[in-house]
């Protein structure tokens, strides 16, 4: 904690003490009635169950977008619409395979081919594997020790960090740039150790970015009790094979959309408070806290002011972004419509970290701003929102910042468990706990009641 | 926040103004080693698979005594000793039974009875059930209405709170006293709604507490869908018959222990830091968050220190309690020990609220104590420990409070998933997730080297 911060904290203590202001009860009255009256959780369900698979492009995510707008219909918004962009269409195909004979017994690996992968020939790629742990050593180890052979980057996850955020970072470098990056020394293919923090064996997938000066190779991510089988059968026979199948396809761009709701503010209907989480989600699991969970809470928000008798000063938007997780063409698509109708978006806030406890806010924008909403802490009731801190705001809300200097805040629940999900079959309803859920809703409502009341 | 505790961050965050000190570093190196290292979480499951039912008295506590005092050893500790004493031995015996009977059909509730309960004659007690949601509303309707009846307490979990200890505490009266409550007008057994958070099928067991003045009767409690599902049936049929089989006895006390082990202090040796947890657990589940996880976070915190070269000035003492759940006969015993032996205890610190992510500490002694203690804070990294406030240390370490004075602390994790697990079969390890139990070992090793560094 730096001393800024605590003069902060120090100063925000002395406007706090006394008698608990209107403020204070009407935050406390937000999340009782988050804990007690099912503002987000059902509707997560429904959502988790009936499109489960919600890639941009694909029937789930076209699915999701129309029953989410009717959604949002049925609670009686001034204005509910979909802004159409043109996104790309991945497809998985038939279930993946990888596997290595040793012993004439075959093994079979639990994976999942990363997004946007090419696929491999109809009969599989087999080759020689070499471990790899960085692209660093990929670099060290050339063209003569990689050509040919699959590429395996084995280093897991970086456990050592308190926030798996930074530990993500960190370690997701070798799915987004590992597969071009091997490829440029004649790689035939990628697996990785997947980007995971459990030690189960759910394959993540997430996106790899190729390089315009690489060959595109298959790449796939291996649960980690598969990464550890493939790396022991490896110690005892360096010179197996690994055959890999992918039935990937990308097909022309369609039509995708983003869902929009707005309330009209009641003094100030040019100034727009935009709250928003993505709708598309992997084709894996049911995209419940990636990002099912903010989709859900951002709705959720505005429903519990409204359910409390609050009128908005601002405009109120909720904004449901299609295709973060493979191009974040809904969240551009936004800021330039943003831009072309000179709105004024005075505030953008994102739930895109899970549908875990609330920790804080991560903020950016102004110095002066993010002391002003510092200044709000002492409003949240313990074990709910503890800080605020200079980071980012959200994927989809990133290009409102770029394009328009918009402030950004980003919801941080609690990390630890995020990464035992993300972009895995495990990311299910089931692993959504209510009430974590619902505090993740009634901080999003507390903080955007609190900007509209106040200002920034 | 109120202004002295702001005064308190204030000060602390100048203190810790510029380079990050020595502590910083070694606090740094705790977590980190706790997260990559298995400090904890092995033991853990270790614990849950060899001796899942751990309740005092049964073969598995006394296993789990045996195997826990050879873990200590393993560690070598310098001393590690049994403190025996007579503890109570109930068994539930044969799976409960509860149904009732509509339309020809049978329907079976899922349930447990309540730890000490009497049992049901062979047969079961069948009756007629009177809904009630408070032990004051039993006071209003008088024998007249239930004598003769099943009384069934069927208010839910009190959900609003935030911090789910307090709804816990609201809603428990109903389970500990609820039973001889009812039986004063006459009732002939009483079935509660399960005092638990989550809304599944698991009954949730515990302690009643029968009072003097009143006919022991069964108690038993229902899985919160059972408790609808009973609810709902006498909607439509008031005159519907509830039976109840139980089949508990309660045998003669048996010898009981707590497992101690010591590391000697090098500079101030008769001045003792206590660091524990419960050993004892219900007889279904595992006991994992329950307090398998208090148990092997506090071995754990010593072990790390250990592990990093830490040589403590004060002599650190880890006590796995037993007969915290239905007697507390093991704290009980280890405060009569200290007065006799008149042991200086500086602080006793429990982790005794589940294996989850920490979010500070909660302490009973004096003020100066727990101005200098918060003192600490700014030496947490950020999203471990946020605050350290009045409130308890933990049942098994309350009689030190009473007896010596002794100033105590309670590891505060996040509650919102305990209620979910607490005393039910759904308390098993895999429930338990690695990086937040070791969060917890982390934060219990920060506190008692700091303790250690600066004494008190």
């Amino acid at each position: 904690m730096n001393v800024v911060l605590s003069i902060i904290i120090f100063l925000s203590g002395i406007l706090y003490a006394g008698e608990p202001a209107e403020e204070t009860e009407f935050i406390r009255s937000i999340y009782q009635t988050c804990l007690t009256k099912d503002i987000t959780y059902s509707n997560l369900g429904l959502l988790c169950e009936k499109f489960p698979s919600r890639l941009t492009g694909s029937k789930g995510a076209a699915g999701a977008v129309k029953w989410t707008k009717k959604l949002l219909e049925n609670y009686n918004y001034d204005r509910v619409f979909l802004q159409e962009f043109m996104g790309p269409h991945w497809e998985r195909g038939e279930k993946e395979q990888a596997y290595f004979i040793i012993s004439g017994e075959r093994n079979d690996l639990s994976v999942l081919a990363l997004g946007r992968s090419v696929s491999t020939p109809e009969a599989g790629i087999t080759a020689k594997v070499l471990v790899v742990n960085s692209l660093d050593e990929v670099d060290s180890l050339g063209a003569e020790n990689i050509s040919g052979k699959i590429v395996f980057y084995n280093e897991p996850f970086a456990q050592s960090h308190i926030h798996t955020f930074s530990g993500y970072s960190e370690s997701v470098t070798k799915r987004s740039k590992g597969p071009s990056h091997a490829a440029r020394y004649g790689a035939v293919a990628v697996v990785i150790r997947s980007v995971g923090t459990a030690m189960d064996d759910h394959p993540h997938t997430g996106s790899l970015s190729y390089a315009e000066d690489a060959p595109q190779i298959p790449a796939a991510a291996l649960g980690y009790q598969s990464a550890d089988k493939l790396y022991d059968a490896l110690q005892k026979d360096p010179d197996l094979k690994l055959t890999l199948k992918i039935n990937s396809h990308t097909f022309p761009d369609e039509p995708s959309h983003n869902v929009i709701g707005e309330i009209s503010g009641s003094e100030k209907r040019d100034q727009i408070i935009l709250i928003g989480g993505h709708l598309d989600a992997w084709d894996t699991g049911q995209g419940a806290h990636d990002d099912g969970a903010g989709v859900m809470q951002s709705i959720g928000a505005l429903r519990v002011l409204k359910m409390l008798g609050y009128i908005p000063k601002h405009t109120m938007r909720v904004v449901l972004f299609m295709n973060e997780e493979n191009g974040l063409l809904g969240g551009k698509k936004y800021a330039e419509e943003e831009l072309i109708n000179r709105e004024n978006h005075i505030l953008a806030i994102e739930s895109d970290a899970g549908g875990f406890v609330p920790r804080g806010f991560s903020f950016k924008g102004a110095d002066s701003i993010l002391m002003h909403l510092q200044s709000y802490l002492p409003y949240f009731p313990p074990y709910t929102i503890e800080s605020i801190i200079s980071g980012g705001g959200g994927a989809d809300i990133g290009p409102l910042n770029k394009s328009c200097d918009t402030p950004l805040l980003g919801l941080v629940p609690d990390s630890q468990r995020y990464f035992d999900f993300h972009h895995s079959p495990a990311d299910v309803f089931s692993a959504v706990n209510r009430r974590e859920l619902e505090l993740g809703t009634a901080s999003l409502a507390a903080m955007i009641y609190l900007v509209d009341k106040y200002g920034l």
